[in-house]
């Protein structure tokens, strides 16, 4: 239900990561703010990548621009991980997978003594580096299926009141990037359906996208699994949530998502690694206008540096490689450098 | 790729139809008019039905009701066939892919002589009477997929150009119920999102949805395929059409294809079978308001009639079963009669 389960890079790095992993979440935390500006783009500093956006809604937007797009065709796709939020050191929805097990293996103690449930009850930041990928997948399965729609929504719900990220210590909706909601918002005010594409689970995305981002359940296009359409004892109808995989919302997903849900091809798209290479290019092979931005994690002191900046070979660099670098170099997509182009990272600085 | 491929009056109602389809389709058709009317409902009749989606609305977006929905939540859901335009004899999609076949056979012309290719190529209507599923399976795989989605769309629009109903000599496309493109834009005109949730193909839909229905592609709900995305050898990125079912939009498939594509309950949904029930009581479960609404086709002179109106049984029935009607009753769900409810039955009239 993850994004790209067969990176060893991304494995390394959702893994590699537990050891500074808080035990037990922090006390209860605000919601958090939107952003709400008047100018467009205040965080930003003047550059190629700001003026990159500015050129693009112009030239979609005036009447008299050769380039200009009718209102509804007006899409631009976000990658949510690393792009929209913070991914470091752990996806969050990995967190939540691995914070929820206690209260999975309560209402099933068969699994308790069973792996990899039993490495993950150790706490053991060690043995659960080395879970392997099937083990990842038994864990994902069983915290992301087999309850109602409703019952998950509201154990994410309430997660997220008080998981607290290991180096902010704030709530994970927090830690959202300021210059991206000034984005979402801009082109929004622009005429543009703004959408997240996520390799994320669909649903766990759904659960806070409203608040943190203003993105409505419908505008959320993630990894999706199947639901059943079944009746309680009292006659209601309830979904459940099967281990069935529909769409692995990556790479090559992500285009095939974004057709399934939306039907129109994206005029903006962001991402910042490999897996949203392909969104990048369908958007980009589009005819007249379009915006092809990723972010560069080049920020060490104020987020973190993992890009091709930090001066790492692809293999220790996770998501974001210096093939996808040059790719972006030579086909005109614009690097966005949180170092260079952002005043600030985050809404509560 | 369609609706209820194992019912069993479904699959007469689509088969023994074959008879009167015109083998040519007809001349050129002039563009669907969209409903356009100051004062909402006007091609109903007063009565319950009319009376039922006055108050619903009245109940739902008055602020000092106690059932008031805020605007975001405010979603409504139609079924197609039969619910907003005609289906007998037989499923537009179906007649598009019957028709398809010769067109199919030239680029692959070793299925010229392969069934069931050949009894549709012959165009004897009493042997493709006799089709069985599996082959009907085969003729929608070889029409619908294999295909990039462009070219499926460019195929379907223009398929639509000349396709002609056999017993109104018109557009199918013409043949949408002018009271329901009234019920469609009033729930707009009052913050509703509108959304077809149908088990015909969604790329189908697609194509005209937004021209005859004023919805958006995003906002159709169907019977789902995957695509693959792949390059071309020039370098340009493409979806083509796979023959893989992710979602039979029918049935329980119906509210498992709005969570997966809306993520939110419906608080108003039409229909007119019993593949629309589910739908129905997914809609009625929620709390609050709802308003759920079914088709009745009593109409002989001026549509069709196939419900229990016609005095059939079950059997016999089509879609309408005297099952669902009860359970309309029962449930509080209010039946359309398109006898007495609609003044008129078509925009052109």
């Amino acid at each position: 239900m993850l994004s790209s389960p067969s990176d060893g890079p991304n494995r390394r790095l959702i893994l590699g990561a537990l050891a500074v992993l808080p035990t037990l979440p922090g006390l209860l935390g605000a919601t958090t703010a939107q952003a709400q500006t008047a100018a467009p783009l205040v965080s930003w500093n003047d550059g190629p990548a700001r003026q990159a956006i500015l050129d693009f809604v112009h030239a979609t937007t005036d009447r008299a621009s050769p380039s200009f797009v009718p209102p509804e065709d007006r899409i631009a796709t976000f990658d949510q991980d690393g792009t929209l939020w913070v991914e470091h050191p752990m996806y969050t929805q990995v967190v939540y997978c691995l914070e929820r097990v206690p209260a999975v293996v309560e209402k099933k103690p068969e699994l308790k003594n069973a792996e990899p449930f039993r490495t993950v009850l150790s706490g053991n930041r060690e043995a659960m580096a080395k879970l392997t990928m099937p083990d990842l997948v038994k864990i994902l399965a069983a915290t992301l299926t087999g309850m109602t729609v409703e019952e998950f929504n509201a154990d994410v719900k309430k997660w997220f009141e008080t998981a607290r990220h290991p180096r902010w210590k704030r709530p994970y909706t927090e830690l959202v990037y300021q210059p991206m909601l000034e984005v979402l918002r801009y082109l929004r005010d622009n005429g543009y359906k703004t959408y997240i594409v996520t390799g994320g689970g669909q649903d766990f995305v759904r659960v806070y996208a409203e608040q943190v981002y203003g993105i409505p359940p419908e505008q959320v296009v993630g990894t999706m699994g199947g639901t059943k359409y079944g009746y309680a004892k009292d006659g209601k109808p309830f979904l459940t949530k099967e281990p069935k995989l529909l769409l692995n919302d990556d790479h090559g997903g992500k285009p095939e998502g974004i057709h399934l849900m939306i039907g129109r091809r994206p005029y903006a798209a962001f991402g910042n690694s490999i897996g949203d290479r392909e969104m990048l290019e369908w958007t980009a092979a589009g005819s007249g206008a379009r915006l092809e931005m990723l972010v560069l994690h080049d920020d060490a002191a104020r987020e973190y540096a993992y890009g091709p900046a930090a001066g790492l070979p692809d293999s220790k660099l996770g998501t974001f490689t210096q093939a996808l670098y040059d790719k972006a170099k030579k086909s005109g997509w614009t690097v966005i450098s949180m170092k260079n182009d952002w005043k600030r990272i985050f809404p509560f600085e």
